[in-house]
């Protein structure tokens, strides 16, 4: 059997270079094959799928990590992926990991998190791509149970692979290893946010507006991600970007238009 | 049978309060219903699901639209739905139109895309709702018979109602009235953009970037909205926000992961 070549792992995430998430995989990946970090020089969360049309982009390389080539990008999770690809490597890397998050991507934070849309334009390019978050938002959160994980389940896709156009959200529960039970694959559970806007004046006497809410729940599937993390499993979601509701091109066929 | 009560229509865009295309949709609009306009200051094209939590949000009166309530945002195009319905009208409207986009958001564009990212954010928020995008992103496109698909589609929606959770991708050819064959149910066609960055050096020696591409179709299927476009049909496009590849949560479950 011929030798198999070593992985080339890229690593970028949402919470920024400086962030102890991303320190965590980087270390969590090291035994897995060689690496590249392309993150963002500044807090991209909430960032969702965005890329920069209209600001150009700064590619800087970084020390941050001792004996790993990284470099911070001025712009968002998205523009880190394409800068790597297209033109630091010029190549697709044999798997893509985005985190630590800091905080939960489960059910449809999905679509606003800046972690997984990393890992969603991974799919889009065809590189098997996984997204990590741990359900702690703390600057000092402990890493230790989720980087277990991520490093089994990264090695398992290395091992399995994933069909093309596929990539995996993963979210740990705030939780040590020995209360996590194990890994539940799972759909994305349905939930929204219950948004409230806190209105202030600025010193100017400007209203202004912070952004605040509160996760509600609508999915009591116990098939769901929401499910397997309230009951300490690690979730994981496979994620497509394909948003077509199938099932409902039949019914809208039957709609009678007055063209 | 009791007087129907006559529609609430919320509209928004990502190019800006002052594009072209949002004109023509509020125009579109008014026979259908009383309107609230929520737009942003500024383009915000390419943001995707992107929210602002880093920043507040500035909400200023528009008279952009003479005998229409308006406002600016200072944020995204989902941060504009979340205001709109959380802190302006505390209440779900009947119907969210989003656009006329300068530009196309077929395919995998409408991941990108912040105007169908605000008809996104409506479905997650339970409200029937609809993103519009025309094929020319020129400033002063013609928007003549993209408005009248425009008005045909929401009254369909309004007569018809949509699934929870579900929201319409309509992107329309660039052709007049009479070129345009008719509409097409579609399924999200498959393509990645082959980006590609232009390397420049400001005045003071620094390197910087814009990002551009091309848009490189994989999929030839004749049942997606690429297809329909290339062919003078107005695509719509059933989209939801589950982006679940459900298929393989059965074969992950065959993977023999080392925990």
């Amino acid at each position: 059997m011929p030798a198999k070549k070593k992985p080339f792992i890229l690593i970028t995430n949402d919470d920024s270079i400086s962030a102890g998430g991303i320190k965590a995989l980087v270390e969590a990946m090291k035994p897995l094959g060689d690496i590249l970090v392309v993150a963002p020089d500044k807090p991209q969360s909430g960032m969702g799928h965005a890329i920069t049309i209209h600001d150009p982009l700064r590619l800087k390389p970084s020390n941050e990590f001792p004996g790993i080539e990284a470099y911070t990008c001025s712009g968002t999770p998205v523009d880190c992926v394409k800068l790597a690809i297209y033109e630091i490597i010029k190549d697709r890397p044999t798997l893509l990991v985005s985190g630590i998050n800091h905080g939960s991507n489960a059910a449809t934070n999905v679509l606003y998190s800046g972690t997984m849309s990393a890992a969603v334009e991974g799919a889009i390019e065809n590189i098997p791509s996984i997204g990590f978050s741990l359900l702690d938002h703390a600057a000092d959160a402990d890493f230790e149970a989720a980087a277990h994980y991520a490093r089994i389940i990264a090695q398992g896709v290395l091992d399995n692979g994933l069909q093309p156009g596929v990539c995996l959200n993963v979210n740990i529960p705030k939780a040590t290893k020995k209360e996590i039970k194990g890994l539940k694959i799972c759909r994305q559970g349905k939930a929204f946010w219950e948004d409230s806007f806190d209105k202030r004046k600025d010193p100017f006497g400007g209203e202004y507006y912070w952004l605040t809410g509160a996760f509600e729940r609508t999915d009591k599937g116990e098939d769901t991600d929401l499910w397997a993390l309230e009951n300490n499993y690690v979730s994981i979601v496979p994620t497509h970007f394909d948003m077509t509701a199938h099932h409902l091109i039949s019914t809208m066929n039957e709609w009678d238009l007055k063209v």
